[in-house]
């Protein structure tokens, strides 16, 4: 699976959730980071390029920070020049990672906000429903700047698995995601959880095919 | 009350619907047309004369075709760059004309679209909460280009009530715009109209009148 990052902000350089994502990467060649100001703040969007590099990846990120509830200028720019109403995206999936300076709970009815990132979202899923692709659950990072250590490798993890696990968000796709980082390890520590991850699959496994049998 | 019409639209020329809405204005200096691109795709958002633009009005319509749910780029960078989460607009009303190429029915739940309109303006209606102005009803315009000419009068008359009406959803609000407009006429047909409502006028008085005393 072939994972394309649009990334759109304006000041990218000043914006550490953004500097730490980039860094966040896996290196991995099936992962496209591909930032838009840096590319088109002064030339004209190359809107065949753009398609081209669409029709070589399956899952479509769009990652901003959430201004005024929706994309910044230049993204918006971008999905109104580039994206055809055609069946050329057709079975992709399309994901957001959007970046936001508020807390969760702001988004709620009743919170500060007064509407959910379900409800604000609608124009990208309804974007996805007419390019028939499919919407990914959201991937929002709630002020960064407030995460400590521990929380931002939390948020390192569950981006990658975001980037690069088809099912991202099932258990056995999270573990088996774990065992492969950690195959190589040495630390006695890290051995440890693999371990534990290999017992609670066997478990698992086990009580999976016990209810099947009844 | 002084109305502001933030027109954005990258090929304003070549848009019968947007040139008709233009034509239709009420010769009526308290309506200023505003539109972006003309002023500002080559240079720089002059931020500080558009607060002051903002400031001198006290309804903001935001008017635009709706290309993939929400505002042109133009738009979002004019929103973006302009507002400010301060004070300064509170109290003051925010509009959306919204210029849609397919049907009404295919904004529902389970239409083509599949979210409504009151779903997708939600970032919208999210800025206005934030500002502390108050959201107008939603002025959509569908499909323009099949109207017929009894259409486009009906929808002349509605968008003129929409900028320049305080109340412009109520029965005595429309009366009076109607009665004011027709004030001078000579027309027999349009007399007879004007004698008309002010007739259901009077019974209307009356039945509250009743109503009140019960």
């Amino acid at each position: 699976m072939k994972t394309l990052i649009v990334v759109s902000h304006p000041e990218i350089d000043n914006s550490g959730s953004q500097q730490y994502l980039k860094k966040s990467l896996p290196d991995n060649k099936n992962i496209t980071w591909h930032h838009l100001e840096s590319l088109y703040s002064k030339k004209a969007i190359d809107r065949e390029k753009e398609r081209q590099l669409l029709a070589a990846h399956d899952r479509i990120i769009l990652q901003f920070p959430f201004y005024w509830y929706s994309a910044p200028a230049k993204l918006k720019q971008w999905l109104d020049e580039v994206l055809l109403t055609d069946d050329s995206l057709r079975g992709k999936e399309l994901g957001l990672v959007l970046v936001i300076g508020s807390a969760a709970k702001d988004y709620q009815v009743g919170g500060q906000v007064d509407f959910d990132l379900s409800t604000l979202t609608s124009p990208y899923q309804a974007i996805a429903k007419k390019l028939q692709m499919n919407f990914l659950k959201l991937f929002p990072i709630f002020q960064f700047h407030y995460m400590d250590e521990s929380e931002r490798m939390q948020l390192l993890i569950s981006y990658q698995q975001y980037l690069t696990l088809s099912d991202f968000d099932s258990l056995r796709a999270k573990e088996q995601w774990f065992l492969s980082n950690l195959a190589k390890t040495e630390d006695a520590l890290l051995m440890q959880v693999k371990e534990q991850l290999l017992d609670n699959r066997s478990d698992l496994d086990e009580l999976e095919l016990y209810l099947k049998g009844k």
